[in-house]
């Protein structure tokens, strides 16, 4: 038996989230069924992120467990069964004890905001009629660095043992009216992120006071009532594990970062992937 | 009465294209009726460009008169009744002689190109299995710019009087496994961009020959097949106007790239948008 990981790219619009549900149309489900296709055996798969309905990703890692030699070449061979909107971009073999949740030591999320009509980023973004005070979500962004009680922040809280989690990162970026919030935690509550976002809109707008929202970081008050940004503007990014956990298998040699503003360079192409390569420090 | 035009960015994904057809879903078919419910009487559309099924546009303009004074904000208003993939961007009075598609100077249109899976892109971007020689690309390109006679390289080429077009710019970039054709002319054959497309990649793969491309271009020799590149990369970006023929009336202050590399800026919005200026030298 050997534990193989996937890193994966997916479109979360026609799916009600990451994890498997009986009659409803699930990434994980999807996967299980092409997996176990390909492979030739029923397959179950692990995520480190449990996306939502209508949450994408773009660095996804999943883990399952078989006997069998894969087929090679194992990417495109996936790709081909799999739908358009869900990707596989690297093959891993993983450690034994590698499991793609528990041993996940962070990850990072993604959520664009944007103040104009996008017909190409309408399923991607989120629109806010106005422009947005920067500064302010800078500030609020810095706010959450460190180690908090995020139980105002979360769906469903009482489910976990704690709510604590250690935010390495948190920054807003902003350009041409396109506003980035970036995310890197050892852990997330349910739609902690969406609330996060909902949260510094608020701030931003006047519609939250400074007050309510340090009393809901520092004293999980949650008065503020708990306002999710919606799904579609939201990416699982990236997620990392401990040196050595993963061994690259396959991979394709060029990703963009998931759209493009077109403004390409003109640095030409390697024309010889290597598709191997040293065990990775992280699955990225 | 009064000449008005519009700025529109479209997904062109779900459409049978620009052109309004009876009982089938087009962009102009789509525009005409929301326009006519905000104007209040029936609305007829002329657009720069005839973009066909599943071509997609960030800049097309299109013309259309009324002796009914417009409703405002008129972008808001007319957006809440298009569908989320049909924005309008901008509105301009034009001059009364004004015509989107006959008095426009230039069009530029860009492909995108990948060479590894994305579900992001998929409905943006034609997928390659194998990086191309991009200094291939970029010699084909540069053949392009000039006045040629593109008849090997459009399709219904008989319907028109002549099928000379002066391309002023023509060039490939390259970027993390995205390749962009960028082509600016003065007009565009049916299908031409697609075609060009076609040729390039066959070229640089090396299932076209150079002697075969150079004939097709200079002597009009259509042997080499006509392979079109398929509709999804394709791109209507910008048409160029005469000055003064266009006076801005409302728009959208902050217009990101269509897409998003997320390698935003952290440079601060203005955040007093001003939606009125001084005519503008193009619609752009």
């Amino acid at each position: 038996m050997k534990r193989y990981a996937l890193k994966l790219a997916y479109d979360g619009s026609s799916y009600a989230g990451w994890q498997v549900q009986p009659h409803t149309p699930t990434v994980a489900g999807m996967l299980e069924g092409q997996l176990a296709r390909l492979i030739g055996e029923p397959v179950r798969v692990v995520g480190a992120g449990r996306t939502d309905a209508g949450v994408h990703a773009w660095g996804q890692i999943v883990h399952w467990d078989t006997a069998k030699p894969l087929p090679t070449p194992f990417l495109s061979r996936l790709n081909a069964l799999l739908p358009g909107d869900i990707r596989a971009l690297a093959l891993y073999e993983a450690a034994p004890d590698f499991h793609a949740r528990h041993s996940a030591l962070r990850r990072t999320y993604r959520y664009w905001l944007r103040t104009y009509p996008n017909p190409f980023l309408r399923a991607y973004s989120m629109e806010v009629p106005t422009p947005l005070d920067l500064s302010c979500l800078e500030q609020a962004a810095a706010l959450l660095v460190g180690e908090h009680d995020f139980a105002a922040f979360g769906k469903e809280v009482s489910r976990y043992s704690h709510t604590r989690c250690q935010v390495v990162h948190a920054s807003w970026a902003y350009s041409d009216g396109l506003y980035e919030f970036r995310i890197e935690a050892n852990r997330f509550l349910r739609a902690m992120v969406r609330a996060l976002v909902g949260a510094q809109v608020r701030l931003a707008q006047g519609r939250l006071s400074w007050e309510r929202f340090r009393a809901a970081l520092l004293q999980q008050d949650r008065r503020w009532g708990l306002y999710l940004a919606p799904p579609q503007g939201l990416f699982l990014w990236e997620v990392t594990y401990p040196p050595n956990s993963l061994y690259l298998l396959e991979r394709y040699e060029f990703l963009s970062t998931a759209f493009s503003t077109g403004a390409a360079s003109t640095a030409a192409p390697k024309l010889a992937p290597d598709s191997t390569g040293a065990p990775p420090r992280s699955a990225q």
